[in-house]
């Protein structure tokens, strides 16, 4: 009889404790460390995707735009292409959810600064986190992605100067990033971080500009914010009290 | 045969399911928001415990110092005294981590500057999180409570404003609390914030200054941040764009 018990408690506990999808953001390392150079990953693919299905960032070396969607890895390279990269690939920062999908809100006829606009209204708080996902069909889309860079790491205002830009019309894809809050600042890009992958895989990177014909978004709420630090490498030794929030803007406001 | 294999997986699976401790500080709200006004309690102090046995923050309608110590929780409130709260009482604002005890510093004829000379020398980077931990003697101790606000709830600043004051001479107890990096700005309180609480339970709170005869200092480095959201109430409403940092130094500075 005992073990028939604990044959139960034995399949409760397995389904409770590996189906347990926590509900947060999960970051690696900070936005000010990349700004100043640490572009050495510290975490790998395998790792990141068990924090989440969903999420933005980049490689080891700053090399290309991460995008994190529907538990897939892409990698916008400086050359526009999208790549897979292998499991035992590292970033040295990047954000990740476990996207919950909720209501979906129809929209038609749109740019980036509608699309904030609308969040904005819809959104319950701007003191909270958001996972966005817009998936629809676009009149245009302009995005950029980051060259692999060299030692020693220049700061990433100097990359983002020479920064390779794309544009593509009539394309059809998803918009993947976060609404952060204002008290991110040092850690993550407070406000709207997005990037675009097209459904055919074969356009996409750190979103800058676009125009929507039609889609469907989707907003999910985050209460929990999580920060995995580095442990090793220039992270530890990197100065991080100054106020970097210009040289954000530039490396990467629209 | 299976159900015995279930029946060890069960006791596998109890044992490392439940026994895993977290190794992060793990925050409720931030600092901004109490520095506005934020004084009502988002989270049971029976939730907080599972968080951590080990912390500082405040409680409902900022009714004194908090002090979690070895899983007990001790509230200092603006008499002086020091009162077991229950396990229904909220927090608005506090930190914890569990205490990973390791290497002890035998320390001897220190003052507050000192202690964090000592940490920061012996502390391997200033971009991690530390809870630190020191048992001793001391000559002489001052610390400060606040006494609980009513609403409309003014700002922190005008309430530590006249903040009581307490001081104690040879006085066996242990110092509790943080040090957070640079990048927490807005979130917590950059650098060193410690709290007081005697060996007797007689005195106690977020300390002011002090003056140790000797004493053993632990520091458990954390490398995971994680804060939990206040999803209702004032927080949503309250803005977190301004840079508090003036306002923190007089309300939280020694
Ligand atoms: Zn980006
Ligand atoms: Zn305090």
């Amino acid at each position: 009889m005992i073990k028939s018990v604990v044959f139960l408690l034995g399949v409760f506990l397995f389904v409770s404790c590996s189906q347990h999808r926590p509900q947060k953001l999960v970051q690696v390392s900070t936005i000010d460390a990349l700004l100043q150079g640490v572009y050495d990953g510290n975490t790998s693919l395998q790792t990141l995707g068990k924090y989440g299905d969903f999420g933005i960032g980049t490689f080891n070396g700053l090399d290309g735009e991460m995008i994190l969607l529907d538990g897939h890895f892409y990698q916008i390279k400086a050359d526009g292409k999208i790549y897979h990269p292998e499991s035992d690939v590292q970033t040295p920062f990047a954000s990740v959810t476990n996207f919950e999908p909720g209501k979906e809100y129809p929209l038609n006829k749109l740019s980036y600064s509608g699309l904030k606009a609308t969040i904005d209204s819809l959104a319950p708080s701007p003191n909270l986190f958001y996972a966005i996902k817009l998936k629809g069909t676009f009149e245009k889309v302009k995005t950029r992605s980051v060259p692999m860079q060299r030692k020693p790491y220049p700061p990433l205002v100097e990359v983002t100067e020479n920064q390779p830009e794309f544009e593509t019309v009539n394309v059809s894809g998803t918009l993947v990033g976060f609404y952060c809050p204002p008290y991110v600042t040092g850690l993550n890009v407070p406000g709207y971080h997005l990037h675009f992958l097209s459904d055919d895989k074969n356009f996409g990177g750190h979103l800058l500009a676009f125009e929507l014909k039609s889609g469907q978004l989707q907003i999910d709420q985050i209460n929990e914010f999580s920060l995995k630090i580095p442990t090793e490498g220039h992270f530890l030794k990197t100065s991080l009290d100054e106020d970097l929030s210009e040289e954000l803007q530039k490396a990467e406001g629209e």
